[in-house]
């Protein structure tokens, strides 16, 4: 049974278990730090795919299928699959979840896509509702590129605000075990727009409802820093996560020593040419699915407070003039 | 608690109620055989907007508030809001939903989001996440055809098979009463690709994956078309709303006797312009909002198997010349 804080933090109390996870990568994720988290990483982007489009598809469909293996499952053993992604009506999700027989609810949260599908995973595993759900993310540079700002061969210049969106997606599937990483709780975020207008810096968009968030799941917890190993945004970046120190701090709480975010842990800012870091559905969703989980698995780390964040726009409401609302979603991952 | 039947049916033990439900629309809609159902209707499609996005948004934001106010509840009492609609990432939604201060889960299954919407609000008030849900859905005639087709200005032609995406906006507020309509069971659907490529035809890209969920739902529960008052599908038009019921009658179900199509249902096709009848997430999510659970309501009608139809599709996949796969959920709706 779910219990729900008046403040909105559903407590899982069967704690249902990330039974596996399984993350796929392209050529400069296969180059950066993490490359060996990754199953595997594919020497360029093309995914031996003819459009970035079908290319962002394959990397969700391979992380799907190899989390599976994984579990030693069949696609027939998952009641639900949430996936999600950030090409125009979801589609990288929707081909790939297509061949798998699985009933799909198809989510749209951004980069907080993740962390939205690995709660709603929760809710249904802990209450029953299905015995293993899948929660799968991806993204692609080049379809984004494409997409959000312009074509690869255009040339354009990147400003130092901008982040390199992740070639990369992750999956997980939840279940029942008696030990492993869990799934402790879990909040849904609620939209904050501070009107950034600069969609060439998601970071400050994202900043203040990542900040929000933490701060309600710490309030409502009864919970300090301290008491997690990590507090780990999705793709707030450098800059982001500057940002979002200084707006917790001044709400008297400094999360600094425990503060990491997966858009500055996948690559090597100093050696590869990203900016202010990573970002996209995949970033979060490849780390969260193999490293974190590992790590709080094998006892590494026992508490990780994910929290994934979002920038929602489209290109024409860029163009529109609208301002970048946020979004983030809180789950706390543990060791059972 | 949730049961599920091993064959996907989740049945709803507390069985939730659409404490209320409010509609939205536009011109086309007020000159519509429906008008009286719905709560009001606007003389132009602008919704004094400057933007037919905006416009979509506000039809979204009236849909909820008006809602809101029906069941006598504020922003406060509703633990997260499920919100999707047509727009290049769910745009309207974003827009609507960040001024309600509620948790979000942003949602994508094209004309089926609120099926989708229905079935998760339900699992999140069955199992007590959450006391009171939102479900939410949009879609606006312009935004569409400018973003799936062409702007209103080119005066494109559109076939016999197309339909008219409807300017609508339909929410429901989802809880816990003695009586009412209330969702007693539900079945997230599996995508399903017969290689439809016309993106003129969505009817009949979504009928495949009616078929097959209609088929699972009454195979599962053991029922027959005669045990419905109405087996309800979304979007699926003239067109569609035919090969629905060949597929079935193939397979030894006659549901003619019991069918009907919001899209059939939104517009006059002898009168208006529609082509082959409405579509968009606005059609059913508007119809089944107020017509239908007031009928269920008040015992017009006992037991309704609605079944949200969506063609998954983008322009750009469209143009890369991708098969159109559609997706069905289905939600029982009965007089408690």
């Amino acid at each position: 049974m779910i219990k729900t804080e008046s403040n909105r933090v559903l407590q899982f109390s069967n704690r249902p278990v990330l039974l596996s996870g399984a993350s796929i990568g392209g050529k400069t994720e296969g180059e950066g730090p993490m490359k060996n988290e990754f199953d595997r990483c594919y020497p360029t982007d093309y995914i031996n795919c003819k459009t970035w489009e079908q290319a962002e598809s394959a990397l969700q469909h391979e992380a799907v299928q190899t989390a599976l293996q994984k579990a030693k499952l069949d696609a027939s053993d998952i009641g639900i699959i949430f996936a999600g992604d950030l090409l125009d009506q979801c589609m990288a999700s929707a081909m790939s979840a297509k061949d798998f027989n699985i009933p799909m609810a198809g989510l749209y949260g951004a980069c907080s896509t993740f962390a939205l599908g690995l709660a709603l995973a929760a809710v249904f595993t802990d209450c029953n509702a299905v015995k293993n759900a899948i929660a799968v993310a991806s993204s692609h540079f080049c379809s984004a590129e494409k997409q959000f700002r312009f074509p690869l061969e255009y040339g354009n210049q990147r400003t130092p605000t901008t982040q390199r969106t992740a070639t990369a997606a992750g999956a997980v599937v939840v279940g029942h075990a008696n030990s492993g990483c869990c799934i402790e709780s879990a909040m849904i975020g609620t939209i904050r727009d501070l009107g950034i207008t600069d969609a060439a810096n998601m970071g400050a968009a994202m900043a203040p409802a990542a900040a929000d968030t933490i701060e309600k799941f710490l309030f409502s917890t009864k919970t300090q820093p301290r008491d997690y190993d990590c507090i780990l945004t999705g793709d707030l970046g450098a800059v982001g996560s500057q940002l979002l120190c200084q707006l917790l701090f001044h709400r008297g709480l400094d999360i600094s020593a425990v503060h990491e975010d997966c858009g500055n842990l996948l690559f090597d800012s100093q050696k590869q040419d990203v900016h202010a870091g990573a970002s996209g559905c995949g970033c979060s969703a490849s780390l969260v699915s193999t490293m974190f989980r590992r790590k709080i698995e094998n006892k590494e780390l026992q508490k990780v407070l994910f929290v994934g964040t979002g920038a929602l726009m489209s290109p024409l409401s860029v163009r529109q003039g609208e301002s970048i609302p946020g979004i983030a979603h809180a789950v706390l991952l543990s060791n059972k």
